[in-house]
């Protein structure tokens, strides 16, 4: 059943671009507009949580949004594999908007702030694993970048992933012991990202 | 009224690519954060069932997502009456997220899982039509893939639609008396169609 | 402040597809998933308006989208003013989904179903007259279809317009005497704008 | 780690695009069909705030999505920073249905409308200043816009956005004496970037 062709990346990154779009801007209906009350400066303050776990979360999909990016950069075909492995990240990617909620509403009560966290690095963990699948194939498989320099060049980073898995780890740890911490390290874990960590093609 | 002419599949890619990513992803407002409670982790374990209707769910959109990507590959251009062939299938694929949530709030509801999975299995049944009046209009029309023979080949697949059409009426009936055997059979069949059974274009 | 350049339509027909391709998908929202009950099958037929709606304003969206399809082809190019006009209907096309909850909701409900049929009537209405301006904008300004005589035979079709603003009237007019009647000609009007009024380009 | 080398901005264009188009018709969520009544067409005029706020947010989206357009439209590539600069900017977009949904809520009540304006207005000053560095880095660095001379003609433009912050402080001003006058000054904002402010290339 093995297949010999492949497919034009851009429908991939066509639906992608969508669900990441999409997961990234449902969180803000998680920002729930307060019931009517004698003072709603006070109660728009109260969701400073909800804030933060938004602004946390649009960013760490946004940031996979444009490794994923750099990482297509240089396929120049899907096969049906691909394509799989990528619904796997983007199943995972969609969603972060029910743990980020969880967080929003949960990190300042100190009965439910720790399954809330664990809930979210469950969440992160998801989608390293299925990011560290997509970008495994993408670079061994020798189907997928047709330049085997350029795959071996970038298969060198596939190191970094542990660290996302290594630190999300830690942040469920934390989420035990101290939950601000614990979000604390999920936003670090995302602004490391953020770093080119992946290279772009050298020239297209 | 018969026109001749036809025009580009992109926007159709582009509009379906939206449609399927957008049910995938509003899948997520599905899972409801649960009220305030002395164990929040047991309500959140709680809600299994609405995890393992969301991945059923999203992965059977995802796989549809990957076939129709791969029978639009073949097709150069398209004509009025196959947009509205398409149009069927995203109208049935938009629905997903309303027997998706029934499935998940009363499959373990003894009074109500029946309905919901029959619920399900209607929305399964049609997809299914739909997606072969978009194959058989596609590959017998002459007028969508331009290679005769490719479009031959190609229909040789035809039989294939039978099993999705079999075993959702199996899932329906299941549903009456052996609830969780109906869910499963539902994943199956996503799980059968995410195998090669459409091939991709051999070259483009 | 006339400017004399022009941009391609790619953008726009993103941003169109992918408003066109949420206001479609998010109707599903208001099938709202019926509250535990000793008959959960009873529940979901009773929902019967709501499906109806649902498919009806689904299918409305979809015969608009084609329809915009079928005039942009013969866009080369779009201006600022184009791009606004578009907007308008865009606008008024990711209304939708309210007027048609209200529908799903209130048809069968006496005192409520007139106010919502003539909402549905006057979010048709502004649908109708914005598409008229892309419409006429597109086929008079010669500035957005380069060639002035395929121009001018699409400007020919300008009259079917006034079809869509005279049967929404009608509509509206039967929601105070005829609830029923009034939803059937919501949906005659979607499927007359679904026959090939707008022709396409004869090549490309 | 100063990377040198830069991607297309077809993918940037797909992702902003979503979610511009999803933050403008999520908007309509906030659109909430009112309970059963004896009066529901009073019931539907009561909420004429509602409908304000969804068109000048919709609007103000609308025309941050023309201008960015325009600006992208110069641009032949991007780099890392850059694709974050955008990210900040769909980071503010993507929050608008919250303070849309505070002042369609709030605006008639005394003692909440100054603070849902003031978070409107909050909203609109980070869509500002996110906008402002997207375009100040576009046109100053050199490494995003090809042609320099291009670049200074276009960053000549840049004491326009200096007229909007403005006006938003204005705004949020008002809202703690004349509310009405407040969401006017909004409105009139994004009608004032609706003008030509920022030129398209002279040819493409």
């Amino acid at each position: 059943m093995r297949e010999t062709v492949r497919v034009r990346t851009a429908r991939l990154e066509t639906f992608a671009d969508g669900v990441f779009a999409i997961a990234a801007t449902l969180l803000v209906l998680e920002l729930r507009v307060p019931e009517p009350s004698d003072d709603l400066a006070a109660r728009l303050a109260d969701l400073w949580p909800a804030y933060a776990a938004y602004v946390i979360s649009f960013m760490t999909i946004g940031i996979i949004w444009v490794n994923h990016h750099a990482l297509l950069e240089h396929c120049g075909r899907a096969d049906r594999r691909f394509l799989y492995l990528n619904l796997l990240l983007l199943v995972a990617v969609a969603i972060v908007p029910f743990p980020t909620a969880l967080v929003g509403r949960y990190i300042l009560d100190e009965r439910a702030a720790t399954a809330a966290l664990v809930v979210y690095g469950i969440g992160g963990l998801l989608i390293a694993v299925a990011f560290s699948g997509v970008f495994f194939y993408a670079t061994a498989s020798g189907r997928i970048i047709a330049d085997t320099a350029e795959a071996r060049r970038l298969r060198q980073r596939g190191p970094l992933f542990t660290i996302g898995l290594t630190t999300y780890v830690i942040a469920i740890g934390l989420a035990f012991v101290a939950p601000m911490a614990s979000l604390a390290v999920y936003a670090l874990t995302a602004a490391f990202y953020a770093l080119p960590v992946l290279p772009l093609p050298r020239s297209r």
